[in-house]
């Protein structure tokens, strides 16, 4: 699930979550304090950077990707559609190379279960996951064109625009705004329109007032069936298919833990205004790892095969203390707990080797630790993969330990147990709690709301129970935060009864962990193009050439043949050089116009072809590599390219 | 677009159709004239069978693929929506199979074009398709509870149970209800409405009255963006992605024909009631190609590759002279013009190799050629690849040549120009037709309806302008049907003028025809399931055994690996010689419980793993193989699997 719709989910409001907000909060109010320095720090981590350089830069790689179709503004003769885009054939080729790479790095590698779940999804799947209520973002409306936009976007202009422009600015407004850019994501519907009111923004385009922010559901809702009957929404992601089917894929793998479950596929989001191009569309690919896990054991056989890697992460004290990310070993995050478990650790290493392999540039990709305000409140931890682009540091993977929220949820809402079993080899003597409401005195004391108290009362953890049990017998009474009621009420001995009790069981049933990769394959896309691109000076250094220069794993193309020169017996051999590629299954493309050999090479330079056959002779033909053969022998372990051996002459 | 979609949306009633509409009426209203049996025949061919003996077979394959995962009821903890079903993990893992190799065979061999677009699509991209207006099924209501039923349904189901229950049912009434069945598909809202009356039919759970029947849209509504002032729909074919980029893709590919896009995707059909279990889905991959190619050659120069190829087809006149399908060359159905032209040829034979390839058995595989009342008037021709399975002859797969319809509709809808140009090496002199309507004329004659007998005089084919200015001027009238007004008017010599022009022009400017092999990867994978499967004797011969016997092209597992006995130096051997198969990229299952060896092969014949590798000793291995390793190795050229060569024992 991306950061931004964990956000939407996190304000759950059990009493256990609530202490973390508040504490997230409490830290930020803090950062305030004690130095705007540090705000404007944290706000340069999580938000995008604009510089002139970059944008130009931006543009060129925007404008090659457009015109060699690697993608394509989607139904574009009809003047297209904000956030969707096509992948045209380059783009395409390079989609799918990625995805065959993930596929073999994880799915087989790990041994993983893939699945493959509709779209179309009922609305009973998404209010269990808490979809239907909390994936929103806040929405203000010009009010006389009916003009939707997001809140917090126009706060964030605003501010940005009088930070950098107002010169008159006087320090303690510019300290504020500081504040505000800092903590925007965690600011309520009302807060937002305080704001808006506050500093007189208007709607951009027609300057007209705006109406008070209001929640807009971000899923696109559909009806399933002729009746209108069965309300639905295409997918936000794909974990739910993954975790209504645990159960089966649980029974698939034997009855045994850890296991993963993974699944490629499309999702939806309708955004209200989509920005950052290619970064922020409508639908999009994702592939996501549910790896389910006992919580008492989140230690990974495979640990070592990753532990002595290095590269940029970027904890949560570091952010708070205003440092930059700097080059740990991922073993030591592990093993002084910055990084929470094993697994997630392993994860993290894995998620590294296979952005590296892709091409991604490792000075511009860091794991940035979700601080807790980011945090879904039952969330073990939580890392980005970030990727360093023109629009600043991208979240492009997010690696969650989820704990055992999304299974629960499923279990409450359908009524089907999703749980593991550990059975004991023998019975095991155990101590249980047990929480024993006493409805009457309850009912005495809260009337209509005894029901919500009794649940609350039964929902406690091990850790609050006995809290509340010593509480009561020291004073006979206990405070007690009620939050589907909003309030603290008090507890009295008469009212609960708490108490361990020893028994035989024979075995632990108990609700996995999850650990959760999740991969924007659109967004690593999109940074690969930008890491991979470059100009250079054509020959007679009249312009700049554009080159993309892939890892022959990712090129969409792997190679070009070319005969030197325009002649019918050159054609020939170039074109059987063609078919034997064909039927080693090497995409190719072959150029027989008579152009410059020079031009050709720019030509194929521009979509990033790695390797090229020229055909010097009918006899001989030379193979000139961008990259070394070892990179394209991961796909192609063995097969010779070469259509005379003897004759070819690698360089 | 399949079969039923192309129905719908066959009705567009332009001249040149509703001749060929009138001549497909005929001849169907000729079978029921001429001989019942025909009738029956051809009601047996277009639709389903069910016997006894087959239902149980399909039983027995859905519990076994249901029990081992390959699909799943989606959302089942919530019990589940029909249409919908999720790929387990063998499942995903055959459909990524299947679509690996559809990409080997047809992309890459081909050096086709993929693309990928959205799912989401605006209403205008599906106006102008004709899917707002005709992508429809004829619904019925259940008049108290509103439960909703295909209005053809309830008439196959009453009339098939007639025939073949009521033993009283008199020879007359019983070829009528087979001429109803014969007939059901060209049936109209009123005609259905009224044999539904005829016959009596009620609801069939409450036995409640019926509404008449009306159009239900077929396309899942939704709303882009927060305006909710732009509708879209989730498409219901990959097709119209490709052809709203046409001017892109033609540049793209040099500005030269032919050349072929495809797209392969997620596509979408609210069915009223799925029935057909895995066939009949609301979600579903399609596999989609358009060949863009100069209506004036079809020629195709690969076609001598495919032209000796055998198989069977059923041509239309065998189908309405009561044949059945026989086994016919692919060259003689092309040089006898049974087949419409070469490069329609082509795909049939390269959809031929395909399928076959997959493992679908190529006597229950056939091609048959549409009915005219079956074919979009626009098309020139439209062949099936149907396989049978227990549901009877079921379309997986339409190659049809749909002229220039699309890109026409898309060019008359946007206004960008979706053509190609044919550059003359000198200017070339030719005649071209030129009708001049007068409007004066025309308007006092036909006031109001001027303006659509002016357009349906432009938009006149040269046969037909020929036709009108002989008739003209021979008798100084003629007769002319105008499709928008419904009616024959008659056109006089003032009305307008037609003649042929010389001209010199230096290129030629037209709409491509287009050729477009659709592929229902579902429905295909359903079949191959079935075709792959049979039962054995276990050992004991106390029980029958599940196996699917598929090619290693699809198998979801390639390779079990499991020690003889069960002590730590084999399990040892055997995970070192998991490791190795791994990183050659071959998916495999290491099977390390204690049970016999028997039950092992057992378990893994269900899923279909053709390939075993038993370790024996510390340092021999036994390979065993279901198939030849000539067909694993289109996937793994030269992978050697063993963990000891000399060993090695393959049988």
């Amino acid at each position: 699930m991306r950061a931004a719709a964990v956000r939407h989910l996190k304000t759950d409001g059990s009493a256990a979550s609530q202490s973390e907000i508040d504490a997230a909060v409490e830290s930020l109010k803090a950062l305030k304090i004690e130095a705007g320095a540090v705000a404007r720090r944290l706000q340069a981590a999580v938000s995008t950077t604009s510089g002139g350089g970059s944008e130009a830069f931006r543009q060129a790689v925007v404008n090659t990707l457009e015109r060699r179709l690697f993608y394509i503004p989607s139904f574009k003769i009809y003047r297209g559609v904000a956030g969707l885009y096509d992948y045209g054939p380059p783009g395409c080729a390079v989609k799918s190379n990625v995805l065959a790479f993930w596929r073999q790095h994880f799915v087989l590698e790990e041994g993983m279960l893939e699945v493959d779940c509709p779209c179309v999804t009922p609305e009973v799947v998404l209010k269990a996951s808490g979809h239907v209520d909390k994936f929103t973002d806040l929405m203000v409306k010009d009010e006389k064109t009916g003009t939707c936009y997001r809140a917090d976007h126009l706060l964030k202009d605003h501010c940005k625009e009088k930070l950098e422009k107002d010169l008159t600015l006087p320090a303690e407004k510019a300290a504020e705004m500081k504040h505000v850019l800092a903590v925007l994501d965690d600011l309520s519907s009302e807060e937002l329109g305080a704001k808006i009111k506050e500093y007189g923004i208007t709607a951009p385009d027609t300057k007209n007032p705006l109406s008070d922010p209001y929640p807009f559901n971000l899923m696109f809702q559909t009806s399933i069936g002729p009746s209108g009957l069965l309300p639905g929404y295409m997918r936000p992601e794909t974990a739910q298919g993954i975790f209504v089917n645990f159960k089966d894929l649980y029974y698939y793998n034997g009855n045994k833990l850890p296991f993963a479950a993974a699944q490629i596929g499309q999702a939806f989001r309708n955004e209200i205004s989509p920005r950052q191009g290619l970064l922020r569309v409508r639908e999009f690919t994702l592939a996501e790892i549910e790896h389910f896990v006992d919580p008492e054991d989140k230690a990974h056989p495979k640990f070592s095969d990753v532990a002595s890697l290095e590269f940029l992460m970027f904890p949560r004290e570091a952010q708070l203390g205003g440092e930059q990310a700097r080059k740990i070993i991922l073993g030591e995050a592990v093993s002084k707990g910055t990084v929470n478990n094993e697994t997630l650790g392993y994860f993290i290493g894995r998620v590294y080797l296979f952005l590296a392999h892709l091409g991604i540039d490792k000075d511009r990709l860091r794991f940035r630790q979700h601080l807790p305000n980011e945090m879904a409140h039952y969330a073990a931890d939580c890392w980005d993969a970030e990727i360093e682009c023109s629009y600043g540091w991208i979240e492009c993977v997010g690696i969650a330990d989820r704990s055992a929220y999304d299974l629960r949820a499923h279990t409450d809402k359908s009524g089907v147990q999703l749980v593991a079993h550990e059975k004991f080899s023998e019975p095991r003597e155990v101590e249980k709690l047990v929480i024993t409401p006493s409805k009457k005195d309850l009912g005495l004391a809260f009337k209509a709301s005894q029901k919500m108290v009794t649940e609350a009362l039964e929902a406690m953890t091990e850790k609050e129970a006995l809290d509340m049990k010593a509480a009561l017998e020291s004073k006979g009474e206990a405070e007690f935060q009620v939050c589907t009621l909003g309030k603290t009420v008090a507890i009295n001995k008469k009212m609960v009864s708490i108490s361990m009790v020893k028994k035989k069981e024979h075995q632990r049933v108990f609700t996995p962990s999850v650990i959760e990769p999740s991969f924007g394959i659109g967004r690593i896309i999109y940074c690969l193009f930008e890491h991979s691109f470059y100009t250079r000076p054509s020959k007679a250094e009249d312009e700049q050439l554009n080159v993309f220069r892939f890892p022959p794993l990712v090129a969409p193309i792997k190679c070009t043949v070319f005969p030197l020169v325009k002649i019918p017996k050159f054609e020939d051999v170039a074109k059987q050089i063609a078919k034997s590629l064909t039927a080693a299954g090497i995409s190719h493309i072959i150029d027989i116009t008579g152009t410059s050999i020079g031009k050709r090479y720019a030509r194929t330079d521009e979509i990033g072809v790695p390797f090229a056959v020229t055909v010097d002779s009918t006899s001989t033909v030379t193979i000139h590599g961008q990259s070394t053969w070892a990179d394209v022998m991961w796909r192609f372990p063995t097969h010779s390219v070469t259509a005379n051996d003897d004759a070819a002459d690698q360089n």
